[in-house]
């Protein structure tokens, strides 16, 4: 699934063909490729850089210094990659835009984990992801300490206020969803209000999610529950309130930023070239 | 292109189906979808959203307010959707991840076009972009207010110091492009000191580009060059430095963050959904 | 979807070409065919067998008199089509091919729930279909009456056997899953024994499957979970056993058959053509 | 272009990952899987279930004991693969279903070819083959000992009832077939009657078709052609007829059931994984 | 099938962007373009060139005055298209492109079929085709009066001096065949000379090919022959030497400079946008 | 990209099978096969032929004697490959099919080359190219010591009377196309008067192309234009007028020709297969 995409994105930035690299280089030129961080990083999407330069250049050598999930200092070494320059140099700009993102996703994501590792909470993404890298950053949130809430449309049901809506009651949507689910799928109400927590609760909702309740109520969720299904905040969650919502004892904070809004790292490559 | 896009997007979401969608809404439920911003916005990616709703729904009804390249203020409505729910449901969050990325985009772009307006200078994006959005993030840019530098690698040719290095010199690195590349195809030439500014001219490269030099050495380059070839300043630019630089009376200025690092904006979707 | 798996399978029958169509059809001819079952059934691949038809001849007039998921009679009238006999006569032989298929799958699965139908345990499919056309088996078994297990590897967790052994002990396995799976899927313990009924529980199985036990396991495992998790039972069950399985007590039972050997049940095509 | 089948099955079964391999099993783990069947089959599709192996590790050890086209005794071992756990087991069920359905599509037609072994008569197969698995079943029946009749609508003229009605006469049919057909391809006429037989053979026909005819009519069709053309027997052909029906002379017998209605043979994978 | 290829060529065409429809043409457009021949031709590839005009603005107005198969003289109009400027103009080269190469196919082919009108000899094409467009220049042939050879490789057995060899004699290679062939497949033999054609005919060859024979030798080929088999001649064909050769009674010839050597046609396309 | 093309020509040749190969050529046949010209040629495509019997045999030894872009005399051997024969044989004729159509564009290309080679002035193609075959004929025009155009309608702006006639003057047009090309991306202008030379220098055209032009208006558009930007000469150039055109002091000329007539040159293939 990676070659599929990396052969797209190639496609898509080479086009009719690299004109600088096959007019400009001379054949037989060789490159010597230093990847470096030049900020404090999770690495992630090494894995996938590595397979744009092996698709350009199938014999280029790789040397791994920190690979993938790795937690580097600025300047540190990431990776060394040799082989003939047309090539990798033709793979070198995509190479590095997925490893600047999914290390900047993995990155952001360290960093609200290391918010509430004191707690029992654990962070989990959405589904607010980038058009074509839904597994890409999905990928990053795990290496960067987080887990994945449902993979797509077909990993879950979640049931929402038109949901309830359409179908009368919390009782009569979860039922519906019951009634049709595959056998292995986890069915989640999406609450408002602590009144609907007990109807979800009572309607043998697998998991609940608390949207945009305030502290007490989240508080209160988790006492009314007592452990009896997952609960998962979620809706207003950044660096600075991510602490005191997972000190109320919620199981799972989701946080759409991680993977929206989390900008790409500076990782520099340089380049030696010679004929 | 737009289709295949959305088709591949949707594919990656919906999986092996829209378990919510096809289980819990009954059929025949009717959505009416409001897309609203909920803060100060350039629109971008509108036109893309509706095909994502409409391959959805091919017989939605859609009822545009502020087309893509509006400047729209916190609160506008954007768009408004009506049709079945379960497609249209099943296509929300693509539509809404697209439409927020790219007038992310689009949005911060203009915020960099603003501060060079009373000068001559163009902003222009650079090959910095995500992997598999390349022409929409550029479209996003342009509706932003910004310039396309080259939409891949064929679409120019730029001559950099291991190109340089490995020829023996900027007159020769430019000597085998201009033998090679296309006929419509300019050729450009990445300086870091006023000796190179200097070749490349004698060169006849097309375009320089000035790579992270002071303002006084670009103020030397504009003046050396004397309006022969366009000059590209480049590196180190953000919110504070760009006003600066325009001012040194270069011609465009390419920036890596409008497409690196605009955060999604917040726009949402109000659905209501009957029966 | 189902238009990419359509062009696919016209494309292998079509090849370079429908000669006996386009040679010795005159222009203009028109095709009116009524689809009649020659055998009581369970209709499926109604709606795959017309998007054929409509593929292959866009402007068919099309005629549903029995839809998906209806049991008929020997003999009943299932749907009729006209329109230009070449392209229709093109797709009939794979509109068949699939609606024979998809109808002998819901037909089978019919029969299966027929005889537990007066238990409180569902009958669900498995991962042996027909590669490629997985989606459309697992409808046709829910249009017979049954429920689907997952819908693929991404559906759910499946602890066996040798990941139990690799990883030392159910609890262990487990505890894996649990730190790794995304959110909101299940994790599912096969048990060949009551003692790994009981680890299975201790560990937070969600589901357990009971692998090929006698009827008496059956009925101690029932007792020993007592309704905590779902007891889904695996193997050696046919046309003759189900009723015995069923009245054990458990809450799913699983059939390879019902997708692997369900026979093409026997409908058929009568064409007139004119000119 | 078996790789692009395998590569779609896996994807259809993996979706967005294996959840199972990817979480629960060891980085390391190592499988060693024995292929045997549990009943008496001729083997086929074994190359395709090794090629499933192969996609998902292509370092795996495969060792083959009994290759396509083998008749084997129940518990025979079929192969032997060997390789990273992760993969082998992400293939196993596709390699199985695969395997499973050939096979059983190849013992079918072997039960079929034995009962004429004795006359000069050749069992072919129809187009009634499974939508996307036409080359993969017409290869099974090669190896039980069949012959394929067309492989696809581009492979042959078949007139049949509608067509000739349509065109006027059998003889009109074929000569529209003879003027246009592409020149190494033979032109085949259906038909229900002995007059349409002469009608065929003075018209040219290359092959006749007699449809649905009694044992008595067949023997009158092969004596008024003397061995002049090809004669093919078709419908209601089942392992109670077949015999009767070679005995009447024709030279070719056709079978929809072999590929419609061969239920998948009972092959089992047993799997040893270690850490 | 056509609309799979015209969107690989206008993608092959248009790569990121059409960027001077997109940018020069005012929105809003119109274009009117009348497609006229410059010489004699047989129009082939209109239906094709449509298709490409649809795709790029599936609301185009199109007038067709000469149909594919249609003689036209010098100046005569073929077909009228009308509709918005900037996808017309897009897709004009690709459409022209495909008509003049197609179009000059048919025209040379009509040229080769005029010499041999006094005698039974058909033209027939060969596999010499230009790669990706084998069925629309094959369609081309037909357009001009040529019939198909096979359409493919797997449309026919051909046996030529190697398989003679490897096979140990003609007898040999044709049994082998025999024994495998589908059933609907001719077997045709290329014989150098006249004592090949004596084995073929025993070996039950259904064609012979006659390769690079002396009109003498051909003569006698087709008095051996006494009609029992068809006869093609076949290599050293050409405009001055096909009505010799059709004048010895065989029965077709196969000539792959129509496909392999035809130049385009001169047929131009006059444009008139209007704003 | 090339295997992309590869695997899609065999598709197309082979369809459901090389029924030849597969069913004559005994298992374990070797054939080596030699490919020789038998005409004067500049060889081009070697390098896809070679791509075509790798993909059909991976395994095949290839012996390249002279590489794409050689001068050869009638006779000389080009290239010599050996392998399994199934696979070999069935490549062979899509090999030879590029092999001789590229190498004819190469070899028409060369001769108009060496016309004009005692002028400033480069040989051009056009965007007049066999639909599919794009890259190839392009990269066989620069084997042949052409220059390539643009690569597609992504690789410059061409203004022709229709953009200029809609936005009202040649200024306009240029200032369209200035404000929203892509800067790396050339503007041209094509002009049918020496007044519009004119305009389309003072609006700032970066090339303009003489349309049509008598020797004498060339002549004075090179004198007028005075080396400010380059030259194009297009229309009506053929083998006895390019050499007048050169000598005009025109840079560029454009020939149509060389993709859109360049017959296929006669390269032969000798296989030898021993079993």
């Amino acid at each position: 699934m990676i070659e599929a995409s990396v052969t797209r994105w190639l496609a898509e930035d080479v086009g009719a063909g690299d004109l600088t690299s096959e007019i400009v280089l001379p054949t037989g030129s060789v490159a010597d490729l230093l990847v470096q961080t030049r900020e404090d990083i999770v690495v992630a999407g090494l894995d996938v850089a590595i397979a744009v330069f092996r698709h350009c250049e199938p014999g280029a050598t790789v040397e791994v210094m920190t690979p993938d999930g790795t937690r580097c200092r600025q300047g540190a070494a990431i990776a060394r990659v040799k082989g003939p320059a047309r090539g990798l140099l033709t793979g070198e700009r995509t190479a590095l835009n997925i490893l600047q993102r999914m290390s900047g996703i993995a990155t952001l994501t360290a960093t609200y984990v290391d918010r509430i590792r004191h707690t029992k909470a654990q962070l989990i993404d959405t589904r607010k992801t980038t058009p074509g890298l839904r597994s890409f950053e999905k990928h990053a949130v795990v290496l960067g300490g987080g887990r994945n809430h449902r993979l797509g449309l077909d990993g879950g049901i979640m049931i929402k206020d038109n949901h309830i809506a359409v179908c009368g009651s919390i009782a009569a949507a979860v039922a519906r969803a019951k009634a049709g689910v595959p056998f292995l799928t986890k069915i989640e109400v999406e609450c408002d209000r602590l009144d609907q927590v007990r109807q979800a609760l009572d309607a043998g909702a697998d998991v609940i999610m608390l949207d945009n309740m305030s502290l007490d109520e989240l508080r209160e969720a988790v006492a009314l529950v007592g452990g009896r299904v997952p609960l998962e905040a979620s809706g207003g969650v950044n660096l600075d309130t991510i602490k005191g919502i997972a000190e109320t004892g919620v199981d799972f904070i989701s946080v759409g930023r991680i993977t929206q809004s989390a900008p790409c790292v500076d990782i520099g490559l340089d380049a030696a070239v010679t004929a």
